[in-house]
C-alpha cells in the first residue's frame, strides 16, 4: 500500500488504457483504488493467485480476464492464454492446477466457427497443463460492446508443501533465473495486428510452465524463494515489484537476459525496452546461490526450458531498485513500465 | 446432452442474444457446442457449482461474468449482482462461501466515480454476505469494446455435509419451495432502462440468499433434494431443467406462486410471463413432503424470506414437464424461456 513510506492516491478521474497495462498506472488504480476498497486481510491483487487454508489443505486461488486483440496470432489464441495463463498463475504461486471454471462475453454476431475454436483451444491448453475444466458461464452482449469475445478463467491449485515462495523469503546473494526468451509474446501481438510496417517470424510463447517448474521443484525446493510470470509490464515491472517489496536491489546482467534478434530488433525500431514486453510462457524465479545451479541445469532439462539462464542476482542496495549492469561498463535503472505502448496483449 | 433421449446439436452460424438468455437458446449453446467441446468428466456447466474434492476437502467452485445494463438500478447495482449471484450459485450447491476473486473488464473513459462506487458495492455485498474478496485482475479496454464495465466474480465454498442435494434425489411427492416474489430484479432492469412507457415503485431482489438457506438446511437437512436460484429464465427455466434431468413432472399451483402487483402488470403489459424474469435473490428447493412444512417455516422466519411459499409438488408423470394448474381449472404447459425479451439483466 505504500511506496517509499507513501500512500498511493488514485487521482485520474476516468480510466485509461495505461491503467490496464501492468506498469505504474496500474500500480496506481490497484494500489491508490482497488485494494483500499476491496481490502481485507487476504486480499492479494498484485501476486498471482491468492493463498487459502481451506479444510486442511494449502490452496491457491485465481482469475484473470483475458481481452487479447486479436483473438487469434502466430502461436496461439485467446483461448490458450486463458488457460496457460490461469495455470501459470497457479504454477508460480507453487500450485498444482486442480480444477479451471472459464466464463465468457459473447459479442453477439461473433460467428460460431471463431468461437469453436476457441473453445478447442480451451480444451486442449487445460488438457496440456492437465487441469480440468469444471464449470462455466456464458453471456451474450449486443454487436458493438465487446470485441468478438472475452474470457475470464479461475483456478484452484494445491500448494506444493516444500515451497515457502514470499518476497520476504528473498536475501541478499540470491540469483534470478528466467526460463527463456523475454517478449516473443508482447512483439507477436503487436505485429500481428498489422499496423506496424515490419515482419518477423515470431511465435507467442504462451504455455505452460508447469513442466519447467516442477523441475524446479525437484531440484531446488526450499531453495526457491520467489516465482512470478512476467506478462504485462515485462519482467522489467515484475522485478521492480519484488525489489520494492522485498525491500532489496535486483542486480540484471544485461548480456545475460535471453531476448531474440526479432524481438530486439523490434523494439530498437519501436523505442521500446525487452523488459517491458510482455512473455506468456516463461517465469522468473528467485533461487538461493547454492541451489542455482541445480536449479537452472532442471529447468534447461525440462521440455522448453532449454534457454533458461540465471540473468542477476539480489543485492542487498539500493533497495527497492532494478539495476541493469552491461559488460561493456554501463549501468542503468530499470524502470517499471510507463504508459501503454502494447495494450490488450492478453 | 440429450433431450428426450436426442442429441443436441447447435446449428446456428452465428451469436444471438437469445443465447445469453438462459432458455431454450442458452442451453442449446451450451449443451450442443460449449459442453461436447470442453467436457470432462467433471464438467458442470449447468449446474450452479462444480462440487470437488480436494485434499479431503468438498469444495464447490463457481464463476460468472456480469455484463448488466444500466450499471445501477434501484436496489443495487453490477457489483452488488456480482457478488451475491456468486455467492447465491455457491449457496444453493449447499456451499458455505469462503473466498472470492473479482476480475474487472473496463472500457477506457470509464469515471473513476463509477467504478469506484462499483468497488464499494462489490465490498458492501461481500461483508453482507460474510466472504473475502481475496484477489482480482483488472483490464482495461479501448473505449467502444465494452460497456462502461463488466465483472466476473469466481468463488469458493465448502460444502455442507448435511446435504446431498442433486436432481437424482428428487422424488415423486416432495415439495416444491420458493423463496419469495419473483421476477422483481427482472422487470426492475427493463423499466431502469426508460425504453418502455412504464413506472413502478419496484427494486430489484439481488441479495445473499445464504440466511434464508441456513435456516432451511437448520430445519430440513437431509430433506432438501435440490436448490436453484432462477436468474435468467426464471423459475420457469429451472424448474424445466429440474424435469428434464429428474425425468419427473413439477405441478405448479398458479395461485401459489408469490408475484408483486408490480411485476404481474409489467408483465400483462409486455406480453410476459413472470416464471421466465429473473431473480436475483431468490431460491427454488424442493423438499421431501415431510419436511416441507418445517422448512417453510424456517425460511420464513429467517430475514427476507416472509414472502416464501410452497408453489407445488414434484410428480411422476408426464416426465420432463413442467404444469401449472390453476384454482379456476385451466392447466397449461409452463416451457423454458425462448427468445430474449429481457437482454442483459445480470
Amino acid at each position: 500500500m505504500t511506496d517509499n513510506g507513501h500512500k498511493i492516491r488514485f487521482r485520474d478521474a476516468q480510466i485509461e488504457m495505461a491503467h490496464g497495462a501492468g506498469g505504474k498506472a496500474s500500480r496506481r488504480l490497484i494500489e491508490g483504488l482497488i485494494a483500499p476498497a476491496l481490502g481485507g486481510p487476504l486480499l492479494d491483487v498484485l501476486g498471482d493467485a491468492a493463498l487459502l487454508e481451506i479444510g486442511g489443505s494449502r490452496l491457491a486461488f485465481t482469475a484473470d480476464s483475458y481481452v487479447v486483440r486479436p483473438l487469434r496470432f502466430p502461436g496461439g489464441s485467446i483461448g490458450d492464454l486463458a488457460v496457460n495463463g490461469t495455470v501459470n498463475d497457479l504454477a508460480v504461486s507453487g500450485a498444482r492446477p486442480v480444477a479451471l471454471v472459464v466464463t465468457l462475453i459473447l459479442e453477439a454476431g461473433l460467428s460460431t466457427e471463431v468461437l469453436e475454436m476457441e473453445l478447442r483451444a480451451i480444451a486442449s491448453a487445460a488438457h496440456n497443463a492437465g487441469v480440468t475444466v469444471v464449470g462455466g458461464d456464458t453471456k451474450v452482449v449486443e454487436h458493438g460492446m465487446a470485441d468478438g469475445m472475452y474470457v475470464t478463467t479461475a483456478g484452484i491449485g494445491l500448494v506444493d508443501s516444500r515451497l515457502t515462495c514470499s518476497p520476504a523469503s528473498v536475501r541478499a546473494g540470491d540469483k534470478i533465473l528466467v526460463s527463456g526468451p523475454i517478449g516473443d509474446h508482447g512483439i507477436t501481438i503487436l505485429l500481428a495486428r498489422g499496423e506496424i510496417d515490419l515482419e518477423a517470424s515470431l511465435c507467442s510463447d504462451t504455455r505452460s510452465v508447469l513442466p519447467m517448474i516442477d523441475a524446479m521443484i525437484g531440484a531446488a525446493g526450499a531453495g526457491i524463494r520467489w516465482m512470478r510470470d512476467p506478462t504485462r509490464g515485462g519482467i522489467a515491472s515484475a522485478l521492480n515489484e519484488l525489489a520494492r517489496d522485498a525491500r532489496v536491489a535486483i542486480a540484471i546482467s544485461e548480456e545475460a537476459v535471453p531476448v531474440r534478434e526479432q524481438v530486439r530488433g523490434a523494439c530498437e525500431l519501436l523505442g521500446l525496452e525487452p523488459m517491458h514486453i510482455a512473455c506468456e510462457g516463461q517465469f522468473l524465479a528467485v533461487v538461493a546461490a547454492e541451489h542455482a545451479d541445480r536449479a537452472l541445469a532442471a529447468v534447461r532439462g525440462a521440455p522448453g526450458g532449454e534457454e533458461a539462464a540465471i540473468i542477476g542476482e539480489v543485492r542487498a542496495d539500493p533497495a527497492s531498485t532494478v539495476l541493469s549492469f552491461s559488460a561493456y561498463g554501463g549501468t542503468r535503472v530499470v524502470d517499471m513500465l510507463v504508459g501503454d505502448p502494447l495494450p490488450r496483449i492478453c
